[in-house]
């Protein structure tokens, strides 16, 4: 399959080499691709690199690695019609560093950053998962407790829900809790602030939760 | 030990009946304590029931069991001579449910209720704890995975969140996490959305998170 994953950080580069590892083809989106391929190239990774809307055009599934509050003007670089139709794996959260440590949301409770992103392109299928772990996690969630934790996923597309479900799978995720619509964004979003002091807490952020029941 | 317990609610008779059964001495505080002796009774009861100013005065050790809309003006009322020196376990969430399910929170993300309970009452030692499981569980832990699910608790006097420790641990709560001052409350009030949203999906409130590394 072909993915355009918008951003270079940790997640975006966790996000690209798993993909390419699991045979599927993966352009890099970045502000600047002449820059972001040396970068790139420094880590020998043979990804491709093009723009936020080559790399639109170029996926048939596309993932928002992008901090939260860049998002948007992202997307919006990506352009719509290269958004249109398509599965987006949301990844990002709306985290405020601006009032310090430890951050705050910039959009919650009432609404959230998965929300503004569908209100924001109605074409697209956003499907927020995988933003309550850290990256190494994100793509090998077996190396902690052979996969014995939970994620959470969100959408209003159960067909793109599927299609990012069996991704997930192929990255060894065993347990992946469906929530429902969009909406349940603000509450995925929400479990920043006590994952943020917990990674303080606990001196790592290779921890996820395990709901017992 | 003398507890006071404000509320009379499914948390506040949990944590009563729990705490006379480990041998302390309880008074629930109500609004009306010559209608809320004759809903005890019914329940076959032995517990003392006192004004919230009663129930305050007679507690070494207080439990705020209210809804969260109705704390502040609680302890208004039990008075602020009552609670002067006392750690006040507070268990309490700001749960708007005034525009509609699942709710939201009428304080969050760069506050919270512990934190305005705190503020409001210098003199109480607010010890945020116990509002992240459902009241069964917050008295008997071990009912579910023998105790293997984790506890938070926050507060700003340690000598406060020490006593508390111990009457949780009474309780058989064997994974606390102390996660620092009375702004962690921010935290782990904010989980409570995906709380309400889990218990819907699971169809019960018999699950706790375990936090998995």
């Amino acid at each position: 399959m072909k993915f355009g994953v918008f951003g270079t950080g940790m997640v975006g580069l966790a996000i690209s080499n798993r993909l390419e590892e699991l045979g599927h083809e993966v352009m890099i989106g970045t502000r600047d691709p002449s820059k972001s391929a040396e970068k790139l190239k420094s880590k020998k990774k043979a990804v491709k690199v093009g723009t936020f809307a080559q790399a639109a055009a170029f996926g048939e599934v596309l993932v928002n690695a992008t901090h939260g509050a860049a998002s948007i003007e992202v997307l919006k670089m990506a352009g719509e019609t290269n958004l249109d139709g398509k599965a987006l794996v949301d990844i990002a959260n709306p985290l405020d560093f601006s009032k310090g440590m430890p951050p705050s949301l910039f959009v919650s409770n009432t609404d959230s950053l998965g929300e503004q992103i569908q209100r924001a392109f109605p074409g697209l299928k956003v499907v927020k998962t995988l933003n309550t772990v850290t990256a190494p996690l994100m793509v090998n969630p077996r190396q902690l407790a052979e996969g014995d934790h939970q994620l959470f996923m969100c959408g209003n597309d159960v067909v793109a829900k599927e299609t990012v479900c069996g991704i997930l799978k192929s990255f060894g995720w065993l347990n992946i809790i469906d929530l429902g619509d969009i909406s349940n964004a603000r509450a995925t979003e929400a479990i920043l602030p006590l994952w943020v002091r917990l990674y303080g807490k606990l001196g790592t952020a290779m921890f996820n939760f395990k709901i017992m029941q």
